[in-house]
């Protein structure tokens, strides 16, 4: 096991009607906040008018910033940190789904530096940042309580990631009943999602990390036992509530304690939705198994283990590799069986942008710790997943 | 699943050599504490002069207060209040196991109070205390990050716990390395104390947990697998790192998320080590197989999950209560494998408090969530423990 420090203080608030709480925890933060959504589904659901009315009851006062889209902008972020500049905002409240919460991030992060907020994400170090509050909407990213953000720059259709303790929300309200209305295609993206920040942690190469593996392992097990309850009972309030939690805990750190995580797919993936804005779960649906196909051999016995605990596949002691192999079908099979596509062109993808997003996907370094991967590694990728 | 508020700050620093980072850590809180300790094996194992000399680094000023036994005793927490408050000491650094945490916990909570500290052991909420530290050298009662502090009152001999979540600690240092001089006995008293926080979690009467069951099974699995490897190899890091994590984790919360726990079981215990100074691990191997047998027909189904998912017993459906008692015989037998006694003869306790102690355990209400207790039930247990 690796040495590692491990925190993480934000305040869960999980539950029927919590959102309720939203004025009243926002007010122990801050009086003057900056509401940050994406487009009409939460005024549509009534959500949106809780929030206000939280907020006021509590006497926040609030400046607006909707339009967050999926794979969200850095010219949106821009447009938040001269307004929380503008109008001396200390607070952001993200109410939405992961992509509303990473634009709020680079918005806290923005509004606490002089340059331009993009040299986040492309290697200046975050210092400091406005504290964020969530309420959410869309269980998958894990966003709520991680360090991360993710925004797409539209020049270059570059879409990068920074990282830094600041940006974990000081607190996140999770009411499953909010995810009754998702749709079943975004259901299963967000599903997807999760289950991939359980795998780029659980492929390490790190020997003894059987404790967290148990764990990673427990959970996947929850979500693969819950995700088709969720798509055949969308108002199912025990399983949308099983799936809500598994989101947040499988990208709040916890599980990636003591071993060093991968993410070469989520790197893979992340040059697909830059340039197509495909949902990122369906794009990790399809890289993730071409990934595992590119790389089992580095770790055969990994692989059985995870075929075996996770997907109940026997083990054959003559033949790991088989057991292995059925391991990664099964996971094929079951993102095809929620229904996200498996293959690029599935999704309408062809090759034409191949070998770009390699060199792009490669450009800084090669990626993935799991197997360190270079330009023509991604390429393999791209081409198994066609 | 239960509405919840779940949140967690303790910074873990965890890994080879990290106690050498206390000074730098203790350092971002007070300049003068208080160093809590127990007998003289931190002093024999020279982790003592490690800590005094990274506090005098860092211009950390301390006073010492030593010489916590294990079941800690409120007489030293009054004394550590008395130094506090003489002193203007605003910081509580405890180096030790449960019982030195527990009783900084008594004593950062009574520093900041007017009246006797055992009023927070007898119903009196705690309001604020003063901030803690830790250096770990025990892995088992998970104080390292709960919320919680058990002190036994002489006078009566009393053991009680106080709540509140100013007593989580900042930052808990945990070296695995610093448990390899653990005695073999202290070891598995550990290990059945850290098991008993998730059973008290996992047996609840909640229906819709499959996420935390999942975590709970897994983390128990993780345990029952290195618990034998630390016990033939003292000095296995990687055995040592898994069973010191999994001990904070089985009580930082996580675990019980969305759940009510049972905690009869400790109730039970406590009388026992309240009036008979037998360490709590030891008494919770007699008392939780007495009370699984107690109690397991109210739901036989998650008793036969538990046997099943814990410890691979095949799941007889046609006789589910069959597999149910088969996975208590597993736990029963399993803490007799790691060297702890399963009834209460073979630590040499016979009948003579039986009554007085039901009468004790139940003496401000029945206990028990799974399912409530009174104080025939609590003599009953007793007897089946015999």
């Amino acid at each position: 096991m690796n040495n590692f420090t491990f925190q993480n203080a934000t305040k869960i608030i999980f539950g029927k009607d919590t959102e309720q709480l939203v004025g009243k925890e926002t007010a122990l933060h801050s009086k003057k906040v900056l509401l940050h959504y994406g487009g009409g589904s939460i005024k549509q659901s009534g959500l949106y008018d809780t929030v206000v009315q939280s907020l006021q009851e509590n006497g926040v006062e609030f400046v607006e910033l909707g339009g967050v889209k999926p794979n969200p902008r850095v010219s949106l972020v821009r447009e938040g940190v001269a307004l929380c500049k503008e109008q001396n905002i200390d607070f952001i409240l993200a109410v939405g789904g992961g992509s509303v919460i990473d634009s709020a991030k680079g918005i806290a992060a923005g509004a606490k530096y002089e340059g331009d907020v993009w040299d986040f994400y492309t290697g200046t170090p975050i210092e400091t940042s406005l504290p964020i509050g969530v309420v959410l909407t869309i269980p998958a990213a894990g966003s709520e309580s991680s360090a991360g953000s993710v925004i797409t720059n539209e020049d270059g259709w570059l879409k990068r990631d920074a990282l830094h303790d600041s940006l974990r929300p000081q607190f996140a309200i999770l009411n499953p009943v909010l995810s009754y209305t998702l749709p079943a295609y975004q259901t299963a993206c967000g599903i997807t999602d999760m289950m991939s920040h359980i795998l780029e942690r659980y492929f390490t190469t790190e020997k003894n990390v059987d404790f967290t593996d148990r764990l990673c392992e427990g959970a996947l097990k929850s979500i693969i036992h819950n995700a088709p309850i969720v798509l055949e009972q969308p108002t199912n309030y025990d399983a949308r509530a099983e799936i809500m939690w598994a989101g947040t805990i499988a990208h709040n750190d916890l599980l990636g304690t003591g071993r060093t995580g991968d993410w070469a797919s989520h790197n893979i993936e992340h040059e697909i939705s830059g340039i197509y804005d495909i949902a990122h779960g369906a794009g990790l649906a399809i890289i993730f198994p071409a990934w595992m196909k590119y790389v089992y051999k580095h770790d055969v016995q990994r692989f059985a283990q995870f075929a075996n605990r996770v997907w109940n596949v026997e083990i054959d002691l003559n033949d790991l590799e088989r057991t292995a192999l059925a391991g990664i079908k099964k996971t094929e099979e079951f993102f095809q069986s929620i229904g996200m596509p498996i293959t690029l062109s599935e999704a309408n993808i062809d090759d034409q942008y191949f070998r770009e997003m390699a060199r792009k996907a490669t450009e800084r370094w090669p990626i993935g710790n799991f197997v360190k991967l270079h330009e023509e590694d991604v390429y393999n990728i791209y081409v198994l997943a066609k």
